[in-house]
């Protein structure tokens, strides 16, 4: 008989890889899939949840989990598990695994096979009602998906116990052990801080010229951001990246899938959401490959998640040394096209600072009013204080006030995140958590490596990748969301750091 | 309590379903893997083959058939069912779907699960290992993959109760109800025409000049293979065309997934290889699609699949009716490129004979030889006449009897099919059959429909599909391959037809 802590391994294993073919199904449906197609998907996506949850659910799964107690060690030892083990003891490795497992496992139990297929079935078909919705302006069309999804959030909630917090449960799905209590907090001291900056630049006399770009192919684009993204790391033997509508970043370390899309007169945009997307991909590539479908192979959180794709966009790309390197690159493959820009308008274009309705098209200096935004949205949903019917009123009423702009449509409002679509209530909070983490870990690896950006004038990210992959990428989920930022940055998650990085950048920038 | 009948097809259907997305991943392995991904791959096919099998021998849908009697009404009926029912004489649509399941679940559930993981997962690395060894020439590297193949089709055979006939297993994993003795009677009866043929044309002083193309633009090429397979009737809202090494056709009428090539100097390779995907496409678009994932919704076998694609890619697109119409089409698209070439040059390259090495290089004249050389090898190789090791030798020997050229290395030769590299031995005699039965539908449906080709000339195919629609896709798998030929065209299937197309098609152009 081998030993009961590999026959576990070997399941929870077996159940990942299923989740694998959902996440590539996913891809493929963004990606590549035919326009009447999505029947099939929805059903093809359903199936494999059920199988998933099957194989989550496995009673062997549940019966080797018995066989260990709380720290890992057997908790009835008997002869067979005791000599297969070596001792009674086992590493803190075995004792992360069985920890995730354990929680992974009683939860997935909680869930009838039902429920998680009607989900699964549910968000494949939400999803093209929410496309179609937003092609046509019709969120009255969409509104009875997203109300759906908001009880199926509220039914899973309460069939995990988290019945009386149903938006922490959410929050907590995507970033374990964060609370929106918590994160109320870290948003409110963000925001009184970000608005005076915000105002001061928006009064700043000095504007970023982004119509100076006109016409760059995207056979082009396309080289410059493998060249790019490759450069900082991105290992094209085991990913690759693709055209969607809204890029993304999915599948682990063994086979990422990227996306990014091209705008004809805007290199930068699918620059950056290239660079973006890889820092997703960097981290799943740096998650110890042995440990994949176990709790050491997987990423703590999205907050996490965020703050290495943010880095990477934000930290490096946007500054002058990432710039010293590429700039000569890019006016190679753009001589034209860039004929008449200069070094300083080029770099003022990667950190104009301008207002937008669109989250995605936002600069990091208003992006984390647009959280903000959603986060409360989500609360009043969830509190049951705001209907879905009223959602686009709500959403156009914070905007103006936040952003002082108003949508014209719930095109450019609040049919704009395919988020929802999905069920993925909970996540917005995680890109400004990860702003500030990014902001935070930069502090860091900038006292750890103070020499980091002459690497990057010579075109060598390795060093930071390397420091990265040690401090956080080769722990996977050991350590919880701010358990990580304290050992890693010897401090309390705080949004000041992500504040004096904005005030160094764009301060100096703009307000100089 | 609902109808067991119903029951019964949506636990088929689900197993169906898992097998539509094994095959999105093979398709999406040859199409989008990175190249170092191929392990995360064979270990998602292997968890997704097991699944499947655990779907498909489901104990559930052995207690229901077991309600059923041979001929589709319950064998021992109780009083739900009959109520269900309504009757106790099942309608025949039932007995058809009834049967088959009966014989998928019989077959399934003599297979062990780590038998048919093991062969999923060694079918993935088998494919790995022969494009290495295609790539590097090394046909030693790749016989232990071949070897492994053999065994497990034997091991599968023998398991099936197959044991004493092997290869009639393989066939008939293929194409239902035919055998080796029966192929081996067609073949012999096709190559005694066939060779005087070849020789004549051989001798003949007509040449086809394919030198006459260079460069056409791949954009274009995809433009125009676009427009002719949307005009002869391909769905391409539920359906696509990427590039892969090896053109093929996967997936099902609700989302088919067609690959094709290009060659830069010569148009017609891509445009032929997207057409008889096509008709492979067109055959699955037609099946009925509320039937999907039970035998009423399914190809009846590889033949009739071929015949499908075949009489697209042969009978119509290589004559002159269709020419009228595509010819100025293609003019228009490149006229500097077709500038020197004659109408009759054009349509004497588009049915170019020349012999070649390569099966899939070949035309309709040699191509059944192809075939002939491969069925022999196959008897030979389970017979144990031939040992895998003695296979190169064996195959160039017979390359030079037939085909009058010797392989200069592995790759030209016994390395150049991808088929035998995934265990799909059996597969290679459906091809010649295919040409059999398409050339019998083709005298079949001149004979129903005299003013065809008037249609093809204004581009019209729409009569020709609603023929094979009616004739050939409607019926699923009702009937077995031979029973539909007998059927649909009143005669048993021969080459005759085959070899009296060609004489009427090849002798004209050639013999003239």
């Amino acid at each position: 008989m081998s030993d009961p802590y590999d026959q576990l391994v070997t399941r929870l294993k077996r159940a990942h890889t299923l989740g694998t073919v959902a996440d590539l199904l996913g891809w493929d449906e963004q990606v590549n899939l035919p326009p009447d197609s999505a029947d099939v998907r929805a059903e093809q996506l359903a199936v494999l949840a059920e199988t998933q949850h099957a194989a989550a659910t496995d009673p062997e799964i549940g019966r080797l989990l018995d066989e260990f107690g709380r720290d890992g060690s057997p908790s009835r030892p008997t002869e067979a598990t005791v000599s297969a083990l070596g001792s009674t003891r086992s590493t803190p490795d075995r004792a992360v695994v069985l920890r995730h497992a354990r929680r992974d496992y009683d939860r997935a139990t909680k869930l009838p096979a039902e429920f998680v297929r009607e989900k699964a079935a549910h968000s494949s078909h939400a999803y093209h009602a929410w496309a179609d919705a937003k092609a046509c302006n019709d969120f009255a069309g969409y509104a009875p998906f997203l109300e759906k999804h908001l009880a199926l959030a509220r039914r899973e909630a309460e069939l995990l116990g988290w019945g009386d917090r149903p938006y922490d449960f959410a929050i907590d799905k995507h970033d374990p052990g964060l609370t929106a209590a918590q994160i109320t907090a870290l948003f409110a001291e963000l925001k009184r801080a970000l608005i005076p900056l915000v105002r001061a630049i928006r009064d700043s006399r000095v504007r970023a010229d982004t119509a100076l770009f006109k016409a760059f192919p995207v056979e082009s684009q396309l080289v410059f951001l493998r060249e790019v993204t490759e450069r900082i790391g991105f290992n094209y033997r085991r990913g690759r990246i693709d055209v969607s509508l809204h890029p993304f970043c999915s599948g682990t370390g063994a086979d990422i899938r990227m996306t990014t899309r091209f705008d004809a007169d805007n290199p930068l945009d699918s620059l950056f959401s290239s660079i973006h997307e890889t820092g997703h991909g960097l981290y799943e590539q740096g998650l110890p490959r042995a440990h994949l479908g176990t709790a050491l192979g997987q990423a703590v959180g999205m907050a996490v998640h965020e703050s290495q794709s943010r880095l990477w966009e934000n930290q490096v790309a946007r500054g002058r040394a990432f710039w010293r390197f590429f700039e000569p690159r890019l006016r190679a493959l753009f001589p034209t096209q860039l004929a008449a820009v200069s070094s300083e308008e080029l770099y003022l274009a990667v950190n104009a600072v301008e207002p937008t309705l669109i989250r995605v098209d936002a600069d990091e200096v208003h992006y984390n009013l647009h959280i903000l935004l959603r986060f409360e949205l989500e609360q009043r949903l969830f509190s049951g204080a705001l209907a879905v019917r009223d959602l686009p009123a709500a959403w156009n009423a914070l905007c103006t006030e936040s952003l002082g702009q108003t949508p014209a449509n719930d095109r450019e409002g609040v049919l704009q995140d395919v988020h929802w679509s999905g069920g993925a209530f909970g996540y917005f909070p995680s890109y400004c958590l990860g702003n500030m983490m990014a902001a935070q870990l930069w502090a860091a690896v900038r006292r750890a490596l103070p020499e980091l950006e002459t690497d990057f004038a010579r075109g060598d990210f390795s060093r930071l990748l390397g420091w990265l992959r040690e401090n956080i990428h080769a722990h996977g989920r050991r350590y919880d969301t701010l358990e990580l930022v304290r050992r890693v940055t010897g401090e309390e998650l705080s949004p000041k750091h992500l504040l004096a990085y904005l005030q160094e950048r764009y301060g100096g920038l703009y307000l100089g």
